[in-house]
């Protein structure tokens, strides 16, 4: 199987992390590194090889050994780099959030639609172990319908100059939520308060309620104000419960067979619901240490041959986009709740 | 000085705990025990040498003798018969919730006041050594600030017939955050959000969030469906933050220097604000193993001597009630924020 | 199944348990309680109505309804009454230790075989559900080879005035070890080393380590100064490994399906062995939380229908008495090693 | 101040930590790394300016600009290294341990003494903020006496080929008790008891236990068949108590305030013991996340240039080594204790 062409754009924080992953994979041949500062691009192509630097978009897309292209520049430049290369016929891995806004992540959905090309959004967290246990539990079934999904991001935490803590640190928790929600469990709406106590000028500690489809609910807790560091997801299902605890590494994932059943019989003329507890015993899986951008670039190469959607696509970033702007939306409404799209997940409304 | 004669109206569930603490406390002497069911009343009296028993509230009332009455009685009897005492001029000492509906809870406020008899409402959780101590650091200044307090009290529970979540497990927690949060952090309105993804009926997992006065939040989070279980309260101040954690006997209170600084003078013409850390030690006070219902028995003696309402009086009952209807009123309406009065604690609406 | 008589000997401390369990059980009809404090004993029979009272034990053992006897009494006085008991054909349950002294307790094991009756050893801790289950999994051979067992047992205790540290914890340890060991995996020697940093005139700190037959080792730590409480367990075998933390009551017991395989076969002419690592998932089993002592009077009365050996049975608490002599000996030879009996389990020397 | 002249001898596995740190340090002005294999050596450097390459010791030790080496080769290279380094008047940082044999550890201790160098070990564990705050609370009287040191360091861990579980780890745990506990409180003895339950021909479970001056005890548990990896250490003291557990990033040190106080005066005729225990708060202080080498090299350069022992000196490599030899006569004889010398810490014997 022929390596695919691909080019790094951005050398910045991210970059490197790519061009090592990107390098090292049986899928890929890394062509070029691309950066306004090409000295930052030399250095972090530099002991490789046959990579190429520039700081010209177009010089490496005149390429035509290069079938794709990974953006991890600044988000504000995301749109018009993104589109830029699906025009010029390649497939794009964008780093999160895909856009600045939905509107703009809309139009890259459709363009690549278009053109036929992947558009993939490097939700990496998505791509750890633990998530992709999780998913596997949810969209097999084995945990039964989703009752709740509640998750806490937390620790005293670097408050960041131009983003509130919803848009730093929700979007793992919002990717993680569209990457193991199936369909029928999508949320529905976005309720956020937000809490500024320090005058920073945004909300420093933030509530994300979402009711889900099939009766559920999600909640997204995130604060740069706690004196301890907690990075705990727990997925509550009719048939399993799963516990997730990120930081605790020789057991970040506990299933347990736990439970509580109806019976929606009326039991007497009382019509009273009859109540019954399972509780049975706790597995947690070893897990490999394996890491999660070499599952990127791989997910990434493997859609482009299948002519598949990623598991993470355009569309999917452009989830997480919506939710952001509707708990934006409803945290300066006071709260009140602000429906999402209902059209379900894959389709871009 | 001389004990205060007191009786003891419902022999069920929490009766025989008042029983217990009244007839062994040097503050008290225990005269009666009242239950429709006279047998079970004397089961609960029957070691005590002259304890009393009776089905009559008013053989009760009619012994001099009698100063206090604690009621330990079903919540839709607690009005009637809390009237009645306060009628024949004594102090009451009420189980939680103080009354079935806040306006009732409003007339006993208004009635003890206007009888000049102490009213009291048996939030025992806040006579633990933990929440003592909470409350003595909030309301000394030394934890500066409220900036926020996030309450979990969720595991695998029983589903309750009459109520939903919130008013199962929420009582504790609002009946605490009343205690420790002074009154210019009081609460300003409720937004709840509740889910019974099992058809129980009634909410089975619930979030309760409340902006309060001064810019903080504070957030609770019930549930019946958790697989594991968690009771855990963080209160972050602006000087110090706090971690109680009552399943870990060995450390439940966690006292942590840290904070986040924010300069408000503007640093230069971009007026960025300056950003700083404070990460000092962490104590883990050395807390008595005391009874949490002996502090109640205590403090309504102590209340009644001098003349002052308790730390948990009748407004911090009704107060309790307001949210809780407020709540009810906010998850009806699908997260609508509803106001709470803003007269201040210590003051019926 | 027609209900076998008892009288409980004793009725201190431990005495209220035995008559509360064996009140309850549907194998025994309690029929006496002994001490001689009458009125001890009255308070302690005194809700149940048809038992007896006395201060002779003389008069228990003419009652031909009594079939068995549990004894509660201090040590120094259980060889006496249990020699009465089996001179008079009757089965005695003792409480541990079985007799003051190793010497004694060969003569009670002697006398019950003589005597045909069953001679159980009180050891509660063997029949909770997880040291239950341990010597399920070190029984069927689920965990492989035993290759080594480690148990703590610290806190700041009280500091005993009698006897030291070794006499006061080990026996837990020493009893369940007994319990969970199958033969082929006994103990050989004890090694023993205490230490009395506070001048309390006895060890307050105290190691014992134990080679067992087949390579492994077992190993013990027991000390009245630790300012954490630890009650932890860790069983290695060659398929599987065990923690038992038994201060963790979500996950008592974790069984991991971890080891070290060591290939025998030389690998090349250095004759090197090939070493491999087996990392899969860990199962914290469900287990029931049941009493157990209600499992101890139920396993006396099946032994004795059976007409077998109790699980723990006289010669289990023998072999215990050896080994605390044993390490007191070891101890006051500043560790030295002392051989135990190495007839077996099962056969007392 | 001007920086010293070093050289680092040995360009495997550690040599690029001490590179690193040389270089970054304002003590120091790094002049060569030093191996056989050259390229490997030009690796190590290339990226630093002025630092030169060789294969040769003599050519290091013929630059008069070279105060100090730093060898990091392997233990068996250690004595013939150091000693023609001594020998050419300069001060020796080794790589622990200090050499293969006591005997030859003497010797260099010896001959630095008699060069007038300073020799020093790269116990690199002492130099973390937990082990320094541990020796400030031990070395200031902080804890008070030293009732006993418990050290668990265990996991499931690689076999090694040449060394036992006891050469493996036990050296952090012997360095860090030399390092912490005063010389009124050094180790009398050692009683070692290992097991090799899966036939690797070594010791895989060790336990050694060492009675302390003053009546206290030491004790340390090794383990590579442990199927959760444990990194803790207890420091019991007459006044404070730590613990320290070095997989706690968030609470690493926790200092209790508990004890137990035996008064030595008589009470009465039968002359009891009063025993009382105090029980007061915890405090985890905060730690700087420094390297731990970088305070090897300052320390090293400290030295140096105040003229005195460092503070894990050649001698602290001698009584390292002088125990895991001890260790292993006395597992070699069934755990028969085996006396240390008793000269005190800081006079090699």
């Amino acid at each position: 199987m022929q390596p695919l062409g691909v080019a790094v754009i951005g050398a910045g924080y991210w970059g490197p992390n790519l061009v090592r992953n990107f390098a090292s994979s049986g899928s890929w041949r890394l062509r070029w590194v691309c950066d306004f500062d090409t000295d930052r691009a030399r250095a972090v192509a530099g002991h490789l090889g046959d990579v190429r630097v520039t700081a010209d978009l177009g010089e490496v897309l005149s390429d035509p050994e290069v079938a794709a292209v990974a953006i991890a520049t600044p988000a504000a430049s995301h749109t018009e780099l993104t589109l830029a290369a699906i025009d010029a016929g390649r497939h794009v891995l964008v780093e999160k959030p895909l856009a600045a806004t939905a509107a703009d992540g809309a139009k890259l959905v459709a363009a690549a639609q278009a053109a036929g090309v992947v558009l993939m959004c490097d939700h990496t967290y998505c791509y750890t172990p633990s998530v992709m246990r999780i998913r596997e539990l949810t969209h097999s079934g084995e945990i039964g319908d989703i009752q709740y999904i509640d998750s806490v991001r937390i620790n005293l935490g670097l408050i960041q100059p131009d983003v509130d803590v919803f848009w730093d640190l929700a979007p793992h928790d919002l990717s993680i939520l569209d990457f193991v929600l199936p369909a029928e469990f999508a949320p529905l709406s976005v309720t956020a308060l937000g809490a500024d106590p320090v005058n920073a000028g945004r909300s420093c500690v933030g509530y994300l309620t979402m009711p889900l489809r099939g009766g559920g609910i999600a909640h997204i807790h995130v604060n740069w104000l706690s004196p301890t560091k907690i990075r705990k997801t727990v997925v509550g299902g009719s048939r399993k419960m799963i516990v997730w605890d990120d930081l605790e590494p020789s057991q970040r994932l506990s299933i347990y067979d736990k439970g509580v059943e109806i019976s929606e019989r009326p039991l007497d003329d009382r019509a009273r619901r009859l109540v019954s507890y399972r509780v049975g015993d706790m597995v947690a899986p070893a897990l490999a240490e394996t890491e999660a951008l070499r599952g990127v670039v791989t997910e990434f190469a493997d859609a482009i041959r299948e002519g598949r959607p990623a598991r993470t696509d355009g569309s999917s970033g452009l989830r997480v986009l919506r939710m952001l702007e509707a708990a934006a939306e409803s945290a300066a409404k006071g709260g009140q709740a602000v429906p999402l799209p209902t059209e379900g997940k894959g389709l871009p409304a």
